[in-house]
């Protein structure tokens, strides 16, 4: 066995540090170390001292559960990352958590992996961001956007249906940028892969249009060198590379077997490890020599300057698109957003119009689009039904000058995309799909809240007001699923007006996702004060009110809303105190003050009805186990949107009896 | 334009249902009614008088939208499908709504479809059944168990990352019973799909171990015919027919566009079609002789008489095997086997052992293996951690007698695939992955649920008792999300003997799907006595009272219950009247009497503190707005499970603390 020093460097770590933690997966980080040195010390244009600065290539471990083949690289280039971090490994408040986590202690990591395959789709969105804005902003002479995006991945990722979406799509987008590493070991958890992935990888991907290198030994750094180099050279194809390699290699007795997948080699073999390597140091001892050949500060530093440099006459010559840079950069809305904002809600208000708050949605993008050249839109092959795009949308499939992806049927796809867009910086995506569907890309939409990514996901069909489609198009649990989601701020706006607001406030959340969620049918604008239309953006307001302290409050969101209204009315007429809350966004309302929502939902009123054609359970934290809930506790049905409305009780007249019910319930009130 | 006669009523039914309902999708069925007219006509082995009859050919569409295909083929062939049905077209409480529906009104639907490529994954599970199946039950010269499975799939399904899953996996099994045809028609929602869908479809279908035969005309019958025949010529691997296809086909104005994909004719064109077609009828008027060309019921009860004389047979020579296929097919649990399963939850009471919940399901399958010889299992590349194998365990990807998949780390396709095993009929499957991955597979979850299928998903660490993993690890809205599911029943045991019993549960629940949920650590066994062994199976039950009117109830599940036990102990030391409900399904709970459930949860007792390591929000419905919900709020994060129970506050002490907040709170209690 032949293995070079530096490298071993990384194995050594690797093995030690896991053993120490007494958990994690040392196989992957000492099969990939060969190329993982390759890759970082001549290829790669990072610096450690500045890991965020914006022309760097990206480095994705689609693996993620090698992690700290990535926390050992990083260690050794010269980041921000001592050796005690390494020996922290998979602790709590560790710089060096079990899977890599963006957003976190670390500089360096450019996204959250350990989901398989979703890596490598960050990783396209990476490189459809970097196509998009080296249109938007590079000029002859001034390539100032210009990286690539290096992807390790392995058979797990390659299994995963989300690798074909992504790969699938990147080869018909073009994206030659994408440089991918594929571990080709053999073994997954279960063993020897052979009996459950025998596919051809390297004419699956040709299937895609990729330029696909072949048997490169992920031992010989010749041929690691050879195979970049022709990775580079491509100008049309992503690039695959099939790197031949062997688990845990340097391991003398668990090399090639899924024991040394998942587990600690044990001390013994950490030794024979060490022996086997011809690593004559203590555990966590790196030699000074080692450190200096691995060092990349200096070159790094230099990489940096010299774009700097760059930049430095660019702003000179186009001060314009260098100031929109450096807007972006700094993740700054434009001046006077908010107030044109503003001013087209008032307008939106006093001109009422009773459409889908899809369409509203559209028209929303219509004003969005001209103020915020950084919104990246998309949709899973649903455009004319999610009134996505807007009349600036110009396909990013037939030029990557373009603002608007046209995905294909790949949610999840297309959200671990929309992920690394967010993820890549200088842009804002947008994408969309059926609401029902979004399940397709749950953990997509669950990675971009535990990011805190900076993006929108918009969803149409919200309910069985679908109608004809049926209970496979009708989301019933959605709402709650998306609600609940830690750091993701999920609206339903009922009227034009909410939607808008909705709109404005994702804008304005700089640091986590929102999740928009339109209509199909069409819906009644409401009326409202000054006052209301300021209180939307707080998420839950009073939309009707008595003059007195209520007998009842109704909450309600959506195309739900309308009826809640009538019904209000009528109640109002017969002398029962009624109050009615608009909660477009739950999360959003349970973020404000104390003050504010005892005001709106006040503790002591008990007597609550909610009306969301949504699963029921989410609604007894707002109305209690005494409330009422008008909600859906089943699948839905195909059929006209009316007479499902009617069906699952989502009627002025159902809502009326249950308030009786319970105002006789709770008190006899001998108003009923 | 050449047609035929017998195809274009196809055509005709369609577009007539599709304008009446106003809405539809005419494209596809207007497409493939040529390779649906020879494939029905001369290949399908069904019986329309009994379209349930076991050795039947499956037909899948796999692309559900076009439904109305499916249903002038079930009405024209002779089920039990009336013209007026078909005028009813997408209408509530209809025979056609508007995707395909299992389980609904209308037999001769082998699944549900509509949610892109899962029908293709359902139809890999049915050729998985179908090959189990005949190498358990056949007999030389009685192959009772023989028949193929047919599906046709749009561009969507083929986008879809599922179906790289299944298909991969299915040329890696060599199901050489399915036959594939996909409608190569160019055209998706947003367009022409060259734009986001330009992969080799021939090229990927080849590296997946598949025989393809591409460039099919299909609106050529010789050439479809030509194409089947080397299909059932095909002795290993399975058969994509690539059928180009023109969208539409027979609409003069708009075949060939994305006009057609999902919005009727119009009346005009619906007319222009019928001209061109040369139908000279009225709009749901079939000429006899079409009818008659058409019928299958004679010749599908020929078929079907001609296996039931070979079962008679069979019966006479393998009478124990035509029992067992007998009492499978009547979907009946062995004899006896309540009653040894009930001892062996007694014996496993009297003979604690503290083992992880997932170590607990182990040894119960072990038990169940024996007696369930329908059981068929697998887990998505995560066998030794999901414990999901037991000792009679045998690989069908070694050999198709086998009774366990390693799926690979496809959790969608495993899904999908398992929903396919059930609706096949005569097997029990269960499938497994880590909790947080169910996201990965969400829609095939929820199809489960949406047609009742008996089976059982199994989903270890649980919570963010799993550890060093970290956030992207750690489930925390995933119990939630199960729950909510409507006809799902999720179980999260306590401990070994809940865990038998959720698994009981699920083994006698017929005509639902069963979730298990179950902890990576080890958990103590919990003290009961006979009564309350009785009740677990009624979802929740007292574990721990007091003797009096209980101060205060706490509600907790799985892993967290022990510490609240001892919190229990703690308070009735200090004279505070505590109760415990363990609740390993909330969903089983709810269905019991309300005099049960107010039993162990009285309505009057507002002191109420949930102890569940998961989101907080679905503990509302239990404790109440006035309660208290010790959960989780945020992600968890990377470290050990001890200290992250500490830091999520699942500790004694801050159980206590809680107590006695609400007991401080709710009255002035001077035992405090």
């Amino acid at each position: 066995m032949k293995t070079r020093k530096l490298a071993n460097a990384i194995r050594i770590l690797s093995i030690n540090a896991i053993q120490k933690a007494n958990s994690g997966h040392p196989g992957m980080p000492m099969g990939m170390a060969d190329i993982a040195e390759v890759l970082w010390r001549k290829y790669i244009n990072h610096n450690p001292n500045n890991p965020l600065w914006f022309n760097r290539d990206r480095f994705i471990l689609s693996n993620g559960h090698g992690s700290i083949l990535l926390y050992s690289i990083l260690h050794l280039t010269g980041y921000n990352l001592t050796i005690e971090d390494i020996k922290n490994f998979r602790q709590l408040n560790s710089k060096t958590p079990g899977h890599p986590e963006y957003n976190n202690l670390l500089n360096g990591i450019e996204t959250t992996t350990g989901p398989l395959g979703q890596g490598l789709a960050n990783g396209i969105g990476f490189a459809i961001a970097e196509s998009i804005l080296s249109k938007q902003f590079n000029k002859p002479n001034y390539n100032i956007i210009d990286h690539k995006t290096y992807i390790f991945v392995g058979d797990g990722c390659l299994m995963e249906g989300i690798s074909h979406e992504v790969c699938s799509l990147a080869g018909t987008l073009k994206l030659n940028k994408i440089i991918v590493f594929y571990d080709d070991n053999n073994i997954s958890i279960d063993g020897n892969v052979k009996k459950w992935f025998n596919e051809d990888v390297e004419k699956r991907f040709k299937s895609y249009n990729w330029n696909v290198i072949n048997n490169v030994n992920g031992h010989n750094n010749k041929e690691i060198k050879k195979a970049i180099q022709k990775a580079h050279n491509e100008k049309i194809k992503p690039t695959l590379i099939i790197c031949k390699t062997i688990i845990g290699y340097g391991s003398p007795n668990k090399s090639g077997t899924s024991d040394v997948h998942g587990a600690p080699l044990g001390i013994n073999e950490v030794e024979a490890t060490r022996i086997k390597l011809n690593w004559n140091y203590s555990k966590f001892e790196i030699p000074k020599k080692v450190y200096l050949k691995w060092d990349a500060k200096k070159k790094g530093q230099k990489k940096e300057d010299e774009w700097n440099i760059l930049i430095k006459n660019y702003k000179k010559k186009y001060t314009q698109l260098y100031l929109e840079l450096k807007r972006r950069l700094n993740n700054e809305i434009p001046k006077l957003f908010n107030i044109k904002i503003d001013k087209f809600i008032y307008k939106t208000q006093i001109k009422p119009e009773n459409i889908a708050t899809r369409k509203a949605s559209q028209n929303t993008l219509e004003f969005l689009g001209k103020m915020l050249p950084e919104l990246i839109g998309g949709s899973a092959d649903l455009t004319p039904s999610n009134l996505s795009n807007w009349s600036g949308s110009k396909s990013f499939n037939n030029d990557n000058s373009g603002n608007y992806i046209h995905y294909g049927v790949r949610e999840f796809g297309m959200s671990a995309i929309t992920n690394g867009i967010a993820l890549h910086g200088a842009l804002l995506p947008y994408s969309a799909t059926f609401l029902v569907f979004f399940e397709y890309a749950h953990n997509a939409i669950r990675m971009a809240s535990l990011m805190k990514l900076r993006l929108i996901f918009i969803y149409t069909h919200d309910s069985i007001g679908l109608g004809e489609d049926g209970p496979t198009h009708q989301p019933i649990e959605a709402l709650s699923n998306l609600r609940i989601i830690p750091n993701m701020n999920t609206w339903r706006p009922c009227d034009q007006v909410e939607t808008i607001v909705a709109w404005k406030h994702a804008i304005n959340r700089l640091n986590s996702p929102t999740t928009l969620v339109f209509t199909r049918q069409n819906v009644v604008q409401q009326i409202r004060d000054l006052k209301q239309i300021k209180n939307i953006y707080k998420g839950g307001y009073i939309i009707k009110d008595c003059n007195k302290f209520p007998d009842i409050i109704f909450i309600s969101t959506g195309s739900e809303l309308n009826i809640t209204i009538i019904t209000f009315r009528k109640l109002i007429k017969i002398g029962i105190y009624t109050r009615v809350i608009s909660m477009p966004s739950t999360n959003v309302f349970d973020k404000q003050s104390e003050k504010y929502k005892n005001k709106i939902l006040p503790n002591i009123i008990k007597n609550r009805i909610s009306i969301e054609a949504s699963i029921s359970d989410y609604w007894y934290k707002y109305v209690g186990i005494n409330g009422t809930i008008i909600g859906m506790k089943t699948f839905g049905e195909s059929g006209s949107a009316e007479k499902l409305f009617k069906k699952f009780g989502f009627t002025i007249n159902n809502i009326l009896k249950e308030a009786k019910k319970m105002l006789i319930r709770n008190y006899s009130n001998n108003k009923i």
